[in-house]
């Protein structure tokens, strides 16, 4: 590991003039920062009654450090020119933020790893037939708007497209989904040979040039459509948040789907020196997104059948599939070199279980000014770190130790979090407790999403945060919002009767992807959401303006967050005893199984299928989590647990950090390796979304019944050795 | 009566050069023409085998005769130029229909009545702030469409409004409903004293400027949204058969929820010297048509609230609701002055019960070239006619008096059939057996609307007519594209499981509505529908050049409604006793009943209210009902009920076609005298849409409980009257 210390000066730029309009309103915010105060003796899960006092008092200090002021700054400095992967900003950034960890009092240093990253050599998009139109592919500056004329911006473009020369008719795909391929060949329509237009949506970017590809296309555009992304959605920047007539969304189209991470070191860091193989995960086909401007003289060239109700977006145009009369000319030129990351790494180190690491990290690196994406997250994350350093110097000793990163080259493709993890694969696996990501963060209602044995912590979590707007905890107004959004009754009275609030699982998309499911480490990944939307994602137009004016300007949502992912850390660092629990998780594989089996019911044509193996051991998990939930609410209530010496208890941790691991399979997932996680994955051809059980769910929707057996046995093995486990774990109860 | 007969040299086009293009098509279809050869005896409701077998000979010569290239040439002729009321073209026509039924060898005359018809003398919109546009309010010609520079052409507008001259603060109300001015006031929208701009569609354009002034708007704008009407639907014309930028929907918002008809003679014919009083059915604000072409300026001028999603169209702009700063000066004068409304009446007398009528009514005057509407059915019913007089040539001797009218001033309020039958009002209550109407005629499936007592007679008909694209008979085909479009299981098996297709109950919107709604003489709607979906209601586009391209081209469709209501008029005429058939109808209002019983139970706050009156009266019914039929068809059966004597007979047939009579209330509906029937209305809150036990479904829905309960009471009335008519009849069995 490598450490760096750099003069900063040169990166600073005046503070005084943005911070003037929205001061007044931050310090009447800091103001009403609530204080849970505990009525009753504290109880708190895996803590001793005193320890649990001592961190709740450690907590309340903590809430008073996180700063909308320093927020804004932060943001203000971070996004104020762009800085993606290579860029000298993104290099300037890494060691301004170096310098504030260490500023903080942390130790840190900077780790970097050579990562194959592509930018545009040339780009060129024409209609050429059945009249002409060069597409603008740029995204124009906005007067009210100073950073949408930064210097340095990168062009649109989708990273890891191939490079590629191609003319041919096109054809609309609607969201390139494989259903929507089979809906083009019920209407007669083959895209073989054909470029391919395809709207952003439903999939991952880079599902869609690769199902197009399958398909026999050639090339493949992807716009954003008004309907879900624009104007359609509401006003339009400037006058509004919304994608404007030009904007595009840039986005890495790696087929992360099949691993993230550089493309030449799958499985492992990337460190200097290592070898680099040939590419594994680069599109086929060209691939360039643009915007629904440029988008609009090529839908409206085209003929053929008029596109299904469900396909037509909010173009002034009547949506047809084609193909043609519209000819497309798609010319792309990228250079893929070797560039250099930074990911910024800070450590605290652990009084009594040094061994013993929770890992929190959020990334720096932008597509362009990315104030949004990642900033609003890093930001809270930094003031994180500096509320530790705060409270190290009035006597705060985290028993185990935390890890604080920043990483870079996410937006490409995970690729400084995931070189960092497969290098420090080993250590990981042993001494990792939990990842704990953020990375973008608007306004609203807490987001979490994550491993479910920890889901009754998180929990506890959210019920010790208050909700900036309302006054009351975060976790109450998430349960009255859920209860609010409930369709039916019996969906209401779920949420009602269950103590603890679901929380969602991790697909991928971001930084916590190669934690989870390539080491099996415990995550999760934070953020608040739903009172700020916008289409300014990847675009030149996330930028300081844009957070300030339409999302959360106050600041008050960053520090919401800043203390919701403190509060986890500083627990899973503090806590007597790791506070995993199993009930959640057990409830949570068995909800997994009735939909397989509820998936199997509604396919038409599925032959019988044997799910008693899988529902054989969920029965064996929940009764083995039933025991440790319990065992553990005995022995730490009677507090016998607490008694114990940090060696026994230090053991028992042990067990528990690495119960996740053993959800994990050697051999992976049948065609992507990489993925070795038996419960969570992304798409196979969704991308980011979810698929909970991959193996069995992906190899059902397939209709591939003898793999879903197949799969059905490894799943059963993974949940048999969690089982074990979690046994194993009681036992010393 | 008057009887007129003039020259019609001087109407005549050529027909040669259109006909070219569709002859070898239309030779084709002529060949295809199948016949439904009975395998066994028939059997048809109301005949003796003998007679049933005469009767489906008849009908085998009948359904030869219609020809789609007279079909294709009467439209042309009669589509050639603008033929709105009022029009010298219109008077023509009527002439020309005269003439044509006369050279049928059938007895016909016009019938003139003198009606309110408004026509626009001046027409401004222009919107002032926040910047200036003058609106075109003027569709442009078309030039592959000879017919769009017909000289003569109806201005855009609608019929009815008040003249006004209002400057105001524009509001975006989606569809103008009822809820959606609630919806507006929780964004603590006004639109007192502002101008309201609707989109078309969800309630009868009527309804829209009555409901804004009710909330104190001073104008209201209403214009063709291109989700619902445009470009999203499908390609516009001329290059498809959808509604362009600068096409309008021109119609009538007299108040034909009040009453429609002559609005200075309410209730009875505004006959030479009849006394003319002060209108009570005009609108009480301006009200404007306008192109979503027009609208674009307009709405993207608006700001305040983004519109709820739902509440978006298809323009490329995004939806606010206002108020302003839009505002818009809207000018409107109009030459309000009493026209003369020229019906065509044609009569065959009946042989052995001439006092019995069978009515068959389709107008003719639209509002430009109205092809589609209404030539489109016209045509079928003159091709009726025109049968007709090939069948008594051979000895055809229809048993009861049929009645052909061809309809003048329909579309500014049913002008010519409302002031016809309200002049003859006492003899069709005595002699009228029922009345069939037709509209605009399309391709696909068959629609029927109508009264219950005529759902099996409607169901047999239908079973009597070859679908021409799929050679199954329409009854058939309508069959399965209902169970094809079932939603569940349970919808699916209703439909498979009923002997009879369900068929539905008429509001308003064409020429049944006083013979139904005012007269209670069991009426139905017949036309095809469902394949050629297009966008030129009640423009200049409704033509010869988009009805062939775009339409029933091949004229077979028309062939089709000919021998559908050719089979139903000559079945009725020729029946030896009526074939009304109750269970289908104790069935509905049964249906209905639940209806209710559903709704007051969703109706939140809703009180106690004892359905059993109503409940009570359906099972009378269902007892009666099924009395009556069982008698029949065991009387039928025995053929005893065909020895009877004609006298016997007819007495009998008098019970049965005075049965919808018994429906009527004198008092008629809250509010509303002039609906007297307590089964079918149009809403008062939804225009065209029926409601069907209106005096208490409307009374429900206005949450008014006590006027829920008296109006169960006449309807309990109204259906013991009823009950009490089949009990007479089946007596008589």
């Amino acid at each position: 590991m490598s450490f760096r210390s750099r003069s900063l000066a040169r990166f600073a730029r005046p503070l005084a003039l943005p911070l003037a309009a929205g001061a007044a309103a931050l310090m009447l915010a800091g103001l009403l920062t609530a204080v849970h105060a505990a009525d009753n003796p504290p109880q708190l899960t895996g803590f001793s009654p005193q320890d649990a006092a001592s961190e709740l008092a450690w907590e309340q200090k903590f809430d008073a450090l996180p700063s909308p002021v320093r927020l804004r700054a932060d943001m203000y400095h971070l996004s104020a020119l762009p800085h993606n992967l290579g860029s000298e900003r993104d290099h300037e950034n890494a060691e301004w933020i170096l310098h504030q960890f260490q500023s903080y009092g942390l130790d840190a240093h900077i780790e970097e790893f050579d990562v194959l990253f592509p930018t545009p050599i040339s780009r060129s998009l024409e209609l050429i037939a059945p009249e002409h139109y060069s597409a603008q592919l740029k995204e124009p500056p906005v007067a009210v708007d100073p950073d949408s004329t930064d210097p340095g911006q990168l062009p649109t473009y989708n990273a890891y497209s191939p490079d590629g020369d191609v003319t041919a008719q096109l054809v609309y795909v609607n969201y390139g989904l494989p259903s929507d391929y089979d809906e083009l060949a019920k209407l007669g329509i083959s895209v073989k040979g054909r470029i391919v237009i395809a709207r952003y949506g439903m999939s991952w970017r880079g599902i869609k040039p690769k199902v197009a590809a399958e398909h026999g296309a050639v090339g493949c555009l992807i716009y954003s459509d008004p309907r879900d992304d624009g104007y359609f959605q509401g006003d339009i920047f400037p006058q509004g948040p919304f994608r404007p007539w030009q904007g595009v969304q840039r986005g890495s189209v790696m087929m992360m789907e099949v691993h993230p991470g550089d493309p030449t070191t799958p499985g492992y860091g990337s460190v200097p020196g290592a070898k680099h193989e040939k590419p594994d995960t680069l599109e086929k086909i060209p691939v360039l997104p643009i915007s629904y401007g440029d988008a609009l003289p090529l839908l409206r060239a085209l003929a053929g059948p008029v596109a299904p109700e469900n396909w037509r977006g909010a173009l002034p145009i009547t949506y047809h599939a084609g193909p043609g009369p519209a000819v497309v000319h798609l010319a792309l030129k990228f250079d893929y070199k070797l560039t250099p990351t930074y990911d910024v790494i800070a450590r605290i180190p652990g009084s009594t279980w040094p061994g013993q690491w929770v890992i929190r990290g959020n990334h720096h690196d932008g597509w362009v000014n990315g104030a949004e994406d990642p900033i609003s997250g890093l930001d809270a994350e930094l003031e994180e770190a500096r509320a530790y350093g705060q409270l190290l110097k009035q006597g705060w000793r985290p028993k185990r130790t935390i890890i604080y990163c920043a990483w870079d080259g996410e937006e490409p493709g995970l690729l400084g979090s995931t070189e960092w993890a497969e290098t420090h694969a080993a250590e990981l696996e042993q001494h990792a407790v939990a990842y704990i990501n953020s990375d973008t963060n608007d306004r609203g209602y807490l987001g979490v999403e994550g491993s479910h044995s920890l889901e009754h912590f998180f929990n506890d979590v959210a019920k010790s945060v208050t909700d900036p707007e309302t006054g009351e905890s975060v976790w109450e107004r998430l349960r009255s919002h859920r209860i609010e959004e409930a369709k039916t009754a019996a969906d209401k009275a779920k949420i009602e009767n269950r103590p603890d609030l679901r929380i969602g699982a991790l697909g991928s998309g971001s930084d916590y992807s190669t934690f989870l499911q390539h080491l099996g480490i415990a995550s999760a990944n934070l953020g608040y959401q739903g009172e700020c939307n916008g289409g300014i994602y990847h675009s030149i137009y996330d930028d300081f303006y844009w957070y300030t004016h339409f999302c959360d300007g106050t600041y008050v949502y960053g520090r919401a967050l800043s203390q919701t992912a403190g509060h986890a850390v500083m627990r899973l660092a503090d806590a007597d005893v790791l506070p995993f629990q199993f009930g959640d998780f057990a409830d949570t594989i068995a909800l997994y199984q009735r939909q397989l089996e509820e998936l199997h019911k509604n396919t038409a044509g599925a032959p019988a299928f044997d799910f008693s193996p899988l529902s054989d051991a969920v029965s064996r998990l929940k009764a083995a989590a039933a025991r440790y939930d319990q065992a553990f609410a005995a022995d730490a209530g009677s507090g016998n647990l607490y008694s114990e010496s940090a060696e026994q208890l230090g053991a028992l941790d042990q067990l528990l950090l690495q119960s996740e691991r053993k959800l994990m399979d050697a051999a992976g997932l049948p065609r992507r390796p990489w993925y070795k996680h038996q419960i969570y994955a992304p798409g196979f051809y969704t991308g980011y979304g979810v698929k909970t059980l991959p193996g069995m769910r992906e190899a059902m929707e397939q209709k591939n019944w003898d793999e879903a057996e197949r799969e059905q046995a490894i799943i059963v093995k993974a949940l048999d050795a969690f089982t074990a486990q979690i046994q194993a774990a009681a036992a010393k109860l």
